[in-house]
């Protein structure tokens, strides 16, 4: 193998698997990124037990400067090889496998020869059916993960929570993440005509394959197997393993009918819950209590050693009974972020029930749920 | 106490004497910002053991808009304090001192009540004699702490080397840093006629003197009493505590003729450098070799687990004898660092003997000393 390239391009290229690459894994050979060239170009795969990630850059892609004198693999200790690719004098460098493994480096006046493995050793990729498929803006998946994986469980004791349960059902995808004491459930249409699906995605994959992507306009094609998911850009294919095991029926947890309504402003409600839970941190048992009463609704913070913090909050509308709830400001918070800027209806039923958080605008599909704290 | 601030002018005064409060004191009042009120002003205070910071915001600052109710101290714990004032909703903040030293903060329809400590509990800080003082720009200051301070001993084994000396005499201020393997030395011209003085700063308290510093441009006094420095600036008191000991001889340690003479530019070495101890961070020694031969200028580092690189040096000008020799990379970044952007030049007596490295410039009264490794 020898090429010569653009080096801030590999280097994007590099920065993208090296997200699959751990160097606490089991396997040596894992710590490294797999370097394959073809006729066709250059394609670099990192991996992990739960995530691969495999990127390809064409030959035909003027910016990277791609010349290929002759084709090959090997696999480099990634975190070094990123240190010196990052660190070389010239905007260009080349590359070059010699004997035993031995790969020479070369940029300006600057000769590095490092030790590589044979690529032959490096694990295979699942092969994945291309037949199956759903389709998707990159944007609409991203949003659809980061509205719900905050919520998975970040605990082993039932790793089937820690993932973010996907059901693809009549032309609606369904993903919904709880760790038992909070729920958050988004449904988003979908045009394609995939067969049905019903998978669980493991939280940290999602996070790691929304940071990944690097363009929020493209399409992004989704494939599953068996035990495995592949999210697929023109240039990058992001595999992770699926969890095994039933997820729970959450459809049942979500309450129908209420008897207290308030309307609030994300922001506001947002800024008041961040002040509240100041002193609520410093307390043992980290809860607020909201107070809606005829006179008014506020927000109560508390904690014996520091102080406490009332606050007369800003609301659009109120219906219903008076009631006094109890709950982790940290789940409120969450759940806020996740709607982003726009109006909220929160509905109660009592001060021991769940309640739910959904957009005021009612064509959303986009639900949460939180478990109050009983305090007597 | 009661007065009304403008939330972001006070929360920059915080921050400053933030710097000198840790949460892990032994007295736990010093886990407290001190805030006096008088008809001047506002006054904060922060302490360790090791500095204390105060700074002053005049009632004539209309940036702050302070309005002034009633005079008194108090002293809240800063951490929480801190996060309070940076969350409140409005830009206008009320603190108020109540019964049993609770002090009510408010600010749009949030309303605080946290527990604060009686002022009069918290420490002194020294009276220093202001008469005999030295006046430098900030700038001047803190550019003769980053050329010094770095240097330093990071190890309490000889605690005199943790700390710059510093030695007015003659019209010329002298500071000098080592630890044991390497040593900064800067003279700059004093135009005062202060005492003469001779003493050892805390290099801990020189970089967070360093950063507490908003104004370039700004003229700062420096005072001297038995065992503390104060720093003063128009609206900040810096007192450090002074090394007590005596800190060695370092001038007998500077060689003043050489065998080899070489001169680079700074940026250019240092980032070969920094490829080179890229490799020898790998290897047991963390140990580079440069070598100056008729045919050329190398540089090399070298891993035995991951490879090695070699890279041919660009220089300005060489005089003298051929010569092999290795140090540590670390020590020399940090010495080419402390230059900037400029041409040195490196003088050499032998392999086994410090050298020495200079502005090529001869007007700047700047040396820096590195030890050499043996390598047989």
């Amino acid at each position: 193998m020898k090429f010569t390239i653009k080096r801030s391009i590999f280097q994007q290229e590099l920065q993208t698997v090296q997200r699959a690459i751990s160097t606490k894994t089991t396997i040596p050979i894992l710590t490294g990124v797999k370097i394959v060239l073809n006729e066709e170009g250059l394609s670099l795969t990192g991996s992990n037990s739960d995530i691969s990630i495999e990127t390809f850059l064409p030959v035909t892609n003027e910016k990277a400067q791609l010349a290929i004198e002759e084709t090959g693999a090997i696999v480099l200790q990634a975190r070094f090889f990123g240190e010196i690719i990052r660190r070389l004098p010239e905007d260009l460098f080349t590359m070059e496998v010699l004997s035993n493994n031995q790969v020479a480096i070369t940029s300006g006046k600057a000769d590095f020869t490092v030790n590589g493995l044979d690529a032959d050793n490096y694990p295979h990729l699942p092969v994945i059916d291309a037949a199956n498929q759903i389709k998707l803006p990159v944007h609409v998946l991203t949003k659809l993960i980061g509205e719900t994986s905050f919520a998975v469980s970040q605990h082993e004791s039932r790793p089937i929570l820690t993932g973010v349960h996907f059901i693809l059902n009549n032309q609606e995808l369904l993903a919904v993440a709880t760790d038992s004491h909070r729920l958050s459930q988004r449904i988003i249409p979908i045009e394609n005509t995939a067969e049905n699906f019903d998978i669980v995605i493991p939280g940290k994959s999602l996070t790691e394959l929304s940071r990944s992507f690097m363009n929020e306009e493209e399409i992004v094609e989704i494939s599953i197997m068996e035990n495995q998911v592949l999210f697929k850009t023109e240039n990058m294919y992001f595999y992770s393993r699926l969890l095994e095991g039933n997820y729970p029926d959450t459809n049942r947890l979500i309450p129908t009918s209420f008897n207290t309504e308030i309307e609030f402003q994300v922001p506001e409600l947002l800024a008041a819950i961040e002040r509240a839970s100041l002193l609520s941190h410093e307390g043992r048992n980290n809860i607020v209590r909201l107070e809606i009463a005829d006179q008014g609704v506020t927000l109560f913070g508390n904690s014996p050693e520091i102080g406490k913090v009332e606050e007369e909050l800003n609301y659009e509308t109120v219906n219903g009974d008076p009631l006094e709830i109890s709950f982790n400001p940290d789940y409120m918070k969450d759940a806020l972020r996740a709607f982003g800027d726009m109006s909220i209806k929160i509905k109660f039923i009592s001060a021991i029930r769940p309640f739910t958080i959904e957009p005021s605008e009612n064509s959303v599909a986009f639900i949460q749920l939180i478990t109050p704290v009983r305090t007597n």
